[in-house]
This record gives structure tokens, sequence and C-alpha cells, in this order.
């Protein structure tokens, strides 16, 4: 391309956001661990992208550090000021801007309610970032194309510093830390199935995106770019959830979309859900997996070779070139979906 | 109609499958209450419409117990065998059948993990009910239709007992209670407004569904029944989650379905998002708020006369009655979806 998107241009340069990011947030992790001492709950508060990468946070946290966590619903905070006593949790709130004022509100309220505060934000002088008890930055630099990339893919890897710091032992993932940047750019190459899964969605009118476990953070995040992006419904939805239900609506006129981590107990069941999708004539596409679960897929790439626990914090790249090549295969401009602004402000 | 569905007769019946569990489950309030002493932490642990059900139960955990509540990620227990310490946590699951072996295991898992367990189910000596420290049984009866109606109105019952039992003071809302079987009855007649909208529906290709607080798990459930009984598109999305991303693909060919309780803080969001969306082109549907919401809307029918607070117990009837006319319209049979069956096993 002579003249890049700025939306290519900011996924390509995740590789060094993600490792400046690394960088800096590591040698934070002991703050956090000392905040966090004595403290037996996680509670995220997040929205739009800073949500997907929050619940990839909740998943690490009860899977790798052995801490419950819960999303927070800020309305409770916002709207209904709810009397809650969270003198036994830690509050991370990830907000790209650090601005938005339903989440410094809650935060605002989670410390008022006697939680310890970490902010995860990509904007040092943030209203969220000055009144946390600790400010994860993130090293994105300034993000100019609508869609959250390297913003989101900061965030992630602020959260397993944060969540790792949770772990009664941590500091058992850095030798993987250290090779994460060099998986993200190898994303950057995604090969040729990439570009017959954009001609196929080109031609579709509803995606189904569906993951678990580690993983479904990632889910819901392509899920969320398709759709602001590319103006394509698309849903995200468990495993589990689509089998309660929506399973129903899987047929040839759909496309379904699977979002897997490297390994671990969700894959067979992945595996087993793109068989059902294609015996009821929807074609699968795939993300990330093994070999096992890509050939069970009609098209599929590979995401990067780390464990089920890191594998989020590039997963999403594949997907996120799926999404920048379907929007200009569209004639869409992916740096200024319609209807969107950078900073949403909700109440 | 000479031979109503099955699931026609079964939201019929709710009034009285109400009545009959809320005077079933009151007086086992205060063995919730003593299993709950010291616990400062509620987990739900539900799939599919139970699933709607115990995020109403969060919100009123929060907002009318004042204790902080979570909706578990079953595969944590399931699949990856997560050590948490649970020792400060009451978990409720809620299953219909009390035998979705994802629901058991979770709640197995729980117990082992230290917390004190409930079950909200509609079947006495299912394994739920039997491991359970207690057991709240709906009072629904027999449920033939593959659609959850009057099993999801008496599990919402059930979890405004369960939550009021972890209330400071428990007991508050029974003059409130009692006048809950009536409301239902009442949603019943819905006017004329909702066959205006069954055929506005009739012809559309997609639907969004938006909600918020206390009733945002109605609005979950509406979504769902809309998408698995009509084969419709539906997603269901807060008002602040909508306004982060998927407002970009609002427009006039999308239908809008906003769910709203009577009263609240969150009314007003929802007459702005009533009126954005009707710029934006969308037909704008309405189901419960107060006179003002209606009106922002192009077509609505009232919900029941009750507090914020226990509207939910009765506010999604007039939307079971739109699903179960529309599938008709549609030629479908409600009682029995295409692809659907009535207890869902997943792992």
């Amino acid at each position: 391309m002579a003249n890049p998107t700025r939306m290519a241009r900011e996924v390509a340069e995740q590789p060094a956001a993600i490792a400046r990011t690394l960088e800096a947030l590591l040698p934070l992790r002991a703050e956090v661990t000392a905040l966090a001492r004595g403290r037996r709950r996680l509670l995220l508060v997040a929205r739009g992208s800073s949500d997907n990468a929050a619940i990839y946070a909740r998943y690490l946290a009860e899977v790798h550090a052995g801490m419950a966590g819960a999303l927070a619903a800020p309305s409770v905070a916002t709207l209904y000021d709810a009397q809650l006593d969270l003198s036994d949790t830690v509050t991370v709130a990830v907000s790209q801007s650090g601005s938005t004022a339903e989440i410094v509100e809650t935060l605002e309220w989670a410390k008022a309610s006697g939680a310890a505060t970490v902010a995860v934000t990509n904007i040092a002088d943030s209203p969220l970032a000055l009144i946390a008890d600790v400010a994860l930055v993130t090293q994105a630099g300034p993000e100019l194309a609508v869609p959250a990339t390297k913003t989101y893919t900061t965030q992630v890897a602020a959260l397993a510093v944060a969540v790792d710091a949770l772990a009664s032992t941590p500091g058992t993932l850095d030798a993987e830390f250290a090779t994460v940047a060099a998986e993200a750019e190898r994303m950057l190459e995604p090969g040729d199935a990439l570009d017959a899964m954009v001609e196929l969605l080109a031609n579709t009118d509803e995606v189904l995106a569906s993951g678990r476990g580690l993983a479904f953070g990632t889910t819901l995040e392509v899920a969320l770019k398709l759709e602001e992006t590319c103006l394509r419904p698309v849903r995200g939805l468990s495993y589990a959830d689509l089998k309660h239900g929506p399973i129903a609506i899987v047929d040839q006129h759909l496309v379904t979309l699977l979002v897997a981590g490297p390994s671990g107990p969700t894959l067979p069941g992945l595996v087993d859900l793109a068989a059902t999708a294609r015996t009821a004539g929807s074609p699968v596409l795939g993300v990330g997996g093994d070999a096992g679960f890509r050939s069970a897929c009609d098209l599929a790439v590979p995401g990067p070779a780390l464990s089920e626990l890191l594998a989020p914090l590039a997963l999403v790249i594949p997907a996120q070139l799926l999404v920048e090549r379907l929007a200009r295969r569209l004639g869409l401009d992916p740096d200024a979906p319609r209807g969107l602004k950078k900073v949403t402000q909700t109440d």
C-alpha cells in the first residue's frame, strides 16, 4: 500500500508498543502486589474495548492468580450510588483516555467504598491515573484511528502484569513476557488465508463470533471491531451461551468466527462447535487454536506461539488485520467508522 | 384462539405460578439469611434464561442488599478447575431443570471452595437442589414449551426473595411482593400497541434490544426469547455498551427495542437513547418505563405498577406475548423453535 491507513500503521506499531509497555510496567508489579496485600477480590471497571481486555483479566485472575474476579456494573456506582463495602477488594479501572466520566466516577466510588485502586490508561496525567493508588500507564503512544488497536493490546499486557502481581508467586510468567513482542511481530504476516476470509466476510450479512475461557475477551474484541469498523452485525457469544439458544440461528446465511487460544481445556469444545456450525451450513473461520482446530475450520489463521495464559496479548492481531482489510474491501474508512468518536462519554 | 399454543398457556399461568412461588419461598428467607451470616459476596451461577434472571439478582444485591455480586464464569470451575477461596461467598445457582451438568458441577466446585450454596430450580429432587445447602424450588409446574416463560419469572421471584434475605433488614419489600401476582395478571392484557409491534417486527431483519440497571436482565431475556423463538438476529446490549461502539449500526434497517423499569435513575438515559435511535431512522419500540419514556418511543406497552426493584418479576410478560404472537405471525412454532432442546447440556 502506498498510503496505509492510520489503523494499519497502528496495528503494525503493536510489537514495539507492547515491548515498551511491558518494560515500563513489569518494574511496577511489586507496587501492585504491596497494594493488594490482604485483599481477596478483583473488581474490574471498563467499557467497550477496555471491557474486553478486562474480561481477559478476570479469567486470568481466577485461573492464574487464584483470586476471584468480577466486572463492575458501573451504573451501580454512578446512577444507583450503591453502598458496598469494598475493603477486601482491589479495583482496576481500564480506560484508554483515562477520562471517560463513567469510569472515573466508578473508580472514585470504589475508593470511597474502601477498595485499593489501580488505573490502566494510556494517558499519564489523565483523571483516572491521578486518582488511582497505582497508575499503570500503557506505552501505546497517540492512537489516531478510531478503532482501538495498540491501546487495546497494551491494556491487555498491562492487565497481565497487574494480575500476575496478585498471584502468590509473581514472576512465573516473566520468561514468556519476554517473547510476546516477537510473537506480536510474527502476527503481522498472517498468510493467504486471511485474504480469503476477508472475501468471504465481504459477501455475508451476519457474523457470529464465539470463544471461551481465557480467549473469550479476545473473541468479544474481534466481534466489536468487526461490527463498529465494518458496520456488520456481529454477535460475540461464549461457547456455552451459544449452545443455550442462539445456536438455533446458525445456518448458511451466517458466518461463524471462532477465536481460540493455542491449547487448554476449552479447545476440544471449540473444535466440536466448528463441526456443528459446518453441519448447519455455516462457513467457519478460525483465529488461533492448534492445528486440529484450524483443520476443523473452513479457513483459519494461526495465533501466537504463547501459552494460553498470555496468548491474548497478541491473538487479536490477525483479526485486526482482517477488520482493516475488510473495511477497505467494503469501501469504508477503517480510521473513522460512521457514528463513533474516539472517546465515548457515558453517564 | 381455539387452540392456544403451549407457550401462550404457560405465559398465562404466570400470575398463579409467581403467587405460589412467593408463598412457598418467603418462609424460607430466614434460612438463607442464616446461611449467609458473615459472608460478604454473592456469586451467581447460571446460563441462558437463568443467567438473565441472575443478572437481575446481581443488580438487586448491590442496589437493595448492599452486597457485591458477580456472575460466575463456569469454565473457570468446570474446565480450568481454578483454586479459589470462596469462604466469604454465598453462591446461588439457577437452573430450571436443576440437571445441567455445567451448573451442577460449578455449584459443587463452589461448595468445595468454601461457599455457602443455594439452588434456585423448578425440580425439587434435581441434583442441583440435592447438593445445595438451601433449595429454593420454584412453583412453576411442568413447562412444556421450549421457551422458558413461567420458569423464568418464578426464578426472578425466587432470586428477589434470596437477595432480600441478604439485606441488613429483610422484609422491607413484603408489602410489594403481595401485589406482584396481580400486576403480572394485568400484563396479560397489553393493549393494541402490542399487535402493531408484532407487525413491525415481522417486517424487519434485525433487532437491537437495550436497557440498563435493574431492568437489564429483562432486556437480555427479551432479546434471547426473540432470537431463539422467532429466529431473528437480536442483540441485547446495555445502554452504555451500546454507546461504546454498536450505536454505529443503528439506522432505518434495524428496530430498536428498549426495556425499562417504571422509574429510577436509568430512565432519563433511555429516553435520550430512544430519541437518538429515532433520529438515526430506527423505529423504536418500548416495554415498560413511564409515560415520558413511552411517548419517546414509536410504539410502546406499559409495564407493571411495581417499584424498579421488583418490576422485573412481571416486566417481561408483555414481551413474552410479543414473542409468541410474532412467532405465529412468521409461521413458526413458538413451542418448539428450530435447533433447541428444553434442557441444554454444556460441559
